[in-house]
């Protein structure tokens, strides 16, 4: 098969060819500029390969109701030209092949939970902490949407007692993206996060959010695996922290050997590593692929 | 139609018979005491009334897992007797129907989007706050479980700036039950919650908890009803404080007319009342009668 995947970033659009199986044959990569200029690019990129189905995963917030006559617009975003811009039905006019259009962070959820490290379960989180911090849920073998997607990067967070660093979220402030992504790393410290060591003191303050975060996510989803990409996850020391602030804050309440015996088999790096996102978007043309003949 | 429903609280046991239309003709209540004589009174209040599905919401944790031996148990519970006990599997022994087994919160949850305030929808989320705070999820038309079921009412809160409280959560301490369920209330204040007068600080206090965790369960899941019961819940003054809260919290993020501009018909309580927990019941019977018919 030869399914077409669109990791749509904020930053830059990754386009591949890949198969049933997850592997990706081919790729390409662009700056994000305006969306006419970006998606001639993508539109020409697949001109010709012949592809059965295309996945699209974006970044948002999106519409995502079938149901709505936006379906597949992007709604409301700072970067210039997107907002509001018929992201999905340009793309549909080129193509006469089934789409998949979700969220990046909920097509990582499902690539993982398709061939990565969710592979098998019916469940999964999916968080991204870089220059922003995104959650993908997938549960009960679905991914969830809702009024409209998830958008748990925002949650309001306990504050760090020696944290003074009042947040850059633009909206709340010190939410969880607010005080956790990279810019919050950078801002706090005067350097940049990467040019942090690996045993300064802001890895276990930038633990204690993201597991804090990842607690609640467990207590309200229960998801069968947390995985955790992005940037600022490259600080591999990040992760045995991180299980640990959330083993202290659940403090044995939720009964499963995950969470008590297993857990660094429970909270995990993704298994399809940096290649997340683009394998979620090919999980979902795959997806919609099949939907479409079943 | 006639289907059973139990609704199994900690402190007592409310059994019933309805219909597929979620009208209950027959109910009785008794204390919770140790399984053996509770169960025992389960089966004499079913036998001869011919039910052809029996639907169980109980206190929790329950062990969900289908594939698990220990499927229908109760698992750790300070209840006396409870802890490890084959609730399921006694009442099937005694009926040869099709059994619906989740959390007493789930089933609450399921009951509204069947016949409550989430009618129609794929999406709800419900909160009991009571004696303790317990949380429903239902998402994409299923109800969620994985690891286990969401026990959301253990969620880390940031605190209010002029709370001193504790918190009484054994667990947690000042989780979002140690702080927000009635016996936080009683304690903070040294007077029952039911007694405080409607425009008594203890309520903006209440709502800005409550208001929290409503804003994360809409920032991680997107439901498209939010459902408050429960007896705290009984004080109506809270629905507006709380919609405020999460209205500020949000602060325009969420860009959904539901929480801009009709939050009063989003954040609203038990379209069944206090029926919401039986009929819940009712709905997970049906349920698995239609499983079982299909």
């Amino acid at each position: 098969m030869r399914i077409g995947a669109v990791e749509a970033g904020g930053t830059k659009f990754v386009c591949g060819i890949g198969d049933e199986n997850g592997a990706v044959e081919d790729r390409i990569s662009f700056p994000t500029e305006q969306p006419e200029k970006t998606l001639q690019q993508v539109i020409d990129y697949f001109q010709g390969k012949q592809v059965e189905a295309i996945g699209v995963g974006t970044f948002g917030p999106i519409n995502i109701d079938p149901s709505s006559p936006e379906y597949g617009f992007v709604t409301t975003t700072p970067k210039p030209g997107w907002s509001g811009y018929d992201f999905l039905g340009t793309l549909k006019k080129a193509f006469q092949v089934p789409f998949g259009w979700d969220t990046d962070v909920n097509a990582a959820a499902f690539g993982e939970a398709t061939w990565g490290a969710a592979k098998g379960l019916d469940s999964c989180v999916y968080y991204t902490i870089g220059t922003g911090v995104g959650m993908g849920v997938y549960s009960e073998g679905k991914l969830v949407h809702g009024l409209i997607h998830p958008e748990g990067g925002h949650v309001p967070v306990r504050r760090h007692p020696e944290d003074t660093y009042e947040g850059f979220c633009p909206y709340h402030g010190d939410c969880l993206e607010g005080v956790a992504a990279g810019p919050a790393l950078e801002k706090r410290w005067n350097v940049k996060g990467s040019e942090l060591a690996a045993d300064h003191p802001a890895w276990p303050m930038e633990a204690f959010y993201i597991g804090q975060a990842v607690t609640s996510a467990i207590l309200m989803l229960s998801p069968k695996k947390v995985i955790l990409g992005g940037g600022v996850m490259h600080q591999l020391q990040l992760f045995p922290m991180i299980r640990e602030e959330v083993r202290r804050n659940l403090n044995g309440y939720v009964s499963h050997p995950a969470v008590q015996d297993e857990i660094d088999s429970y909270i995990v790096p993704p298994g399809l590593g940096d290649n997340a996102g683009l394998c979620g978007s090919l999980a979902l043309g795959l997806a919609a692929y099949r939907k479409e003949h079943a």
